[in-house]
């Protein structure tokens, strides 16, 4: 069979949406908009699996993240963007795959036994939460997705799908295609504290930060440890701050880096340069995500997008109902 | 919170139903009709869960067996008969369930353990035979059932789901009443070869067996022991087609009891005495069945059925989403 290049991906709206999140998936989603049918899902369900016992942020960081998305080039036009809880299809395809799914191929997955270790301050010992990745496949083969954009540490999950297609396409008919890997090229960026950039570390600037919030934030972040005073000459190549200004502020680049080395430039004012150039950076994202927030925009392109995306799944519905003769 | 007397019974349509059935439960969900709102499901998941390895006969038998509760009394303008996966909210609420359902409530249900010992030749170890209890609370909670037909067997799954109810009850708000166990009172029946009757035992006499069939099950069927020949003394309270006429053959009871304890009736003479009684017991359920069976009848009860099962649905999944704040 032949199937139309599809994408789908999601995110759970557990947070502000932040620079970890733009320069790792969003410009990448943008990007795939022109080659490819794209689901871009707000993951509600998802986000509920880790936040049942405290799941009231969960609404208005939805509303929050479509703004978002719309800001850094998401078209709403051209990409199909929804709520996964509005699309009831989800829950019925995660209910048949459930049927099928052996119980050993979700517990050996390394993600799950990782994340058990991990997350602390939250019962994740769920029948739910063990079943992630039966909920993650049905999202993507309800919308027969072709390709699906992922790191490199989501492979393995991914594979999981795969295994999930094969088994539904195996046991009944042909109706799902395997997706495969797209592989994202993203820029690498840590948090203030040269961690990941991660919501639950506090490390973060929001895409949504004003100026002054950034400058905060900058001024707090670790530069190059080895620099004591402000005569010794600084190693931008060890310096997160440098590496900040490589991603958000090229036209001064070369100038940061030669006055940092020959010590010209202190830490305090290569901050404050760098803070300037951020602000700049996001400044145009924030506008729109402002016009965005007016009115209920955000509601209209949902209520479009999700009745476009239950046109889709109804459509899958009917061939899995068929190929299990229900 | 005051809750509407309300029931919520189901069976999987796996097979044709019998004897075991009828005097089991049916008879019972007939006998609940007029004290409370009835609910009676035809659990065409729970089937799939067991079955999803060749689910082909699961669509006839939802038309058989809603035909069976028809011919027994069960009334479409009192109960409210449905088709669980036509009303897509079970799948809903199951997915809600799942998020807040501890994995060791499942690992240690007895049934549970029981069935992936006993049964062989299914691949039983799925994500979703695990789950086969929240699927149940979901079917339960979904009508917000105050009460449920069990048999004593049966007792610590529904207690499975009253923790269900107290879990989301006490996470969010009280949504739900606990359903508490409504013993049926039912006349024990055993099969043809005196184990259980039961569908996979092939040991069964079908609500719709002809009489024909019927005459010629109950001649293989096992008599007291200890009568070898037909000038021996009978013990009727050894003999299952003994019991057979006690349920079936008032009327003659205590004249077959007579004369097999005096040697004045054989077994195959008794035989044909309860193949007949029995055969009248059937004649007016075979034939209201039939009538149901004429052109769509059954669809159309299924039909209103479904409609008003989903307004009661809908009603608690909205309750549902303004608790967890979705």
């Amino acid at each position: 069979m032949n199937f139309p290049p599809t994408i789908l991906s999601g995110m759970r709206p557990t947070g502000p949406l932040h620079l970890g999140h733009l320069l790792g998936a969003l410009k990448n989603w943008a990007g795939l908009q022109d080659s490819y049918r794209c689901f871009y899902m707000v993951a509600d369900w998802h986000a509920f699996f880790s936040e049942y016992e405290d799941p009231g942020m969960i609404r208005e960081y939805t509303r929050q993240s479509v703004a978002d998305w719309l800001s850094v080039g998401l078209d709403p036009e051209k990409s199909t963007i929804f709520v996964q809880s509005a699309v009831p299809e989800h829950a019925g395809l995660h209910l048949i795959l459930s049927a099928l799914t052996p119980l050993p191929w979700l517990e050996r997955c390394p993600t799950y036994k990782e994340q058990l270790r991990e997350v602390t301050g939250r019962d994740l010992l769920t029948y739910g939460f063990l079943g992630y990745p039966v909920l993650q496949a049905a999202d993507i083969m309800l919308y027969r997705a072709t390709a699906v954009p992922v790191g490199n540490d989501q492979v393995p999950h991914l594979e999981l799908s795969r295994e999930i297609v094969r088994r539904f396409n195996g046991l009944f008919r042909p109706v799902f295609p395997e997706p495969r890997p797209l592989l994202t090229e993203s820029s690498r960026i840590l948090g203030l504290d040269n961690r990941k950039m991660s919501k639950s570390y506090g490390n973060f600037i929001a895409l949504s930060d004003p100026p002054a919030e950034i400058e905060k934030k900058v001024r707090g972040m670790i530069t190059d440890t080895q620099r004591i005073r402000l005569s010794d000459p600084g190693h931008p190549e060890d310096c997160n701050v440098f590496s900040y200004h490589r991603l958000f502020n090229p036209g001064q680049l070369a100038e940061v880096e030669d006055c940092c080395r020959h010590a010209r430039l202190g830490c305090t004012d290569c901050k404050k340069c760098l803070a300037g150039a951020l602000a700049d950076y996001l400044a145009p994202i924030r506008e729109k995500r402002e016009s965005w927030l007016k009115g209920d925009r955000v509601g209209e392109v949902l209520e479009a997008g999700t009745a476009r995306a239950r046109a889709a799944a109804a459509e899958t519905i009917s061939l899995v109902r068929e190929a299990i003769k229900f």
